[in-house]
């Protein structure tokens, strides 16, 4: 399998990228490391990145960013952070990269607990990732050539406890096994439009 | 009671208009209709739109558009549509909104069944609902002065049926009553940071 996978070089991407390294050719893109250079929140720059990987078997996309800060001072600009990268980036990479998928392919998108179970200060990721849900839903009803769709939403994970507890009081970290795991799972088993999620 | 109600000329808003009228004192706002007129995609519109309302105890929203088509169909700048107005809106007049609300005041907002059981060309609409979900879920864990926040979030109602019943197979309208009293409830009573759910 020819797997490619944005944010590949990120705290959670590392992790998955050895993973499927093991099997598997893997092609990794991120802003500034990577195989190849995309900036998800630019659509044109999720062109030339498809452009110059070519086809795959998998897309999977651990990368996108939204602001987080108190509601109070969260400006309109500061919401369109969040909408243009982690919630368009993902959804153009839905577009564009279905197109660059093998018969039988999947795409893989992440999100996080945050839809579901907020706390303070995400306002504007938890919109985010509550948009990717619902997203996720609506295109599995449409999407063709058996494309498969899911989004993995996990909660806060084991190797970022360090520096987030603080923002999850009394949150339980995810171990990096199971992760794992919830990638795997979208690439390799059967789901189809599917919110993968490893809450502990 | 003072209660402004965006979209309260419309299919759904007319009928919750009439309703509160009956007891309180209801300003109805739209792009075209009502006693002001605003369009909730424009932010600087929607500050016009408080500034000559003033005070009130209650804050509806039932408007806001987004594009209905096949994903295929759908450019990024469609998505956008949505993103502006029925989401960025609706975000809007909480951020704003909260400013012009008597003590103990409450925000409602409107969504729908999409978010959580979407039908086919709805990848935009369901993407939309399903980030309100969370906003809402994650702004309650913060907004300020006792202020309520709450999402309505409707099946296809009766009064619409008749147009929109192609769209969803086999779904079950919900009764105009019902509809009614989803509103009442978050305005009279204390739920906060509730999305309320009427599906039938």
């Amino acid at each position: 399998m020819r797997i490619l996978i944005i944010g590949g070089e990120g705290t959670i991407g590392k992790v998955v990228s050895d993973h499927f390294s093991e099997e598997h050719e893997v092609i990794t893109a991120g802003r500034k490391h990577g195989d190849v250079t995309v900036d998800i929140a630019d659509s044109a720059s999720i062109d030339t990145m498809l452009e110059k990987v070519g086809r795959v078997d998998a897309i999977i996309c651990i990368a996108g960013e939204a602001k987080w800060a108190p509601f109070n001072a969260l400006s309109e600009e500061d919401f369109y952070i969040g909408l243009r990268s982690k919630l368009m980036g993902q959804v153009n990479l839905v577009r564009k990269g279905r197109n660059y998928l093998n018969p039988n392919g999947s795409i893989t998108l992440s999100t996080g607990i945050l839809a579901d179970d907020p706390v303070v200060k995400t306002s504007s990721a938890a919109m985010v990732n509550g948009a990717l849900h619902s997203f996720v839903k609506a295109v599995a009803l449409e999407i063709e050539s058996g494309i498969r769709l899911n989004v993995v939403s996990l909660g806060m994970v084991e190797d970022a406890y360090e520096k987030y507890k603080d923002y999850f009081p009394g949150h339980n970290p995810v171990p990096m096994e199971k992760v794992v795991n919830a990638y795997v799972r979208s690439v390799k088993g059967r789901d189809h439009g599917r919110i993968i999620k490893y809450y502990e």
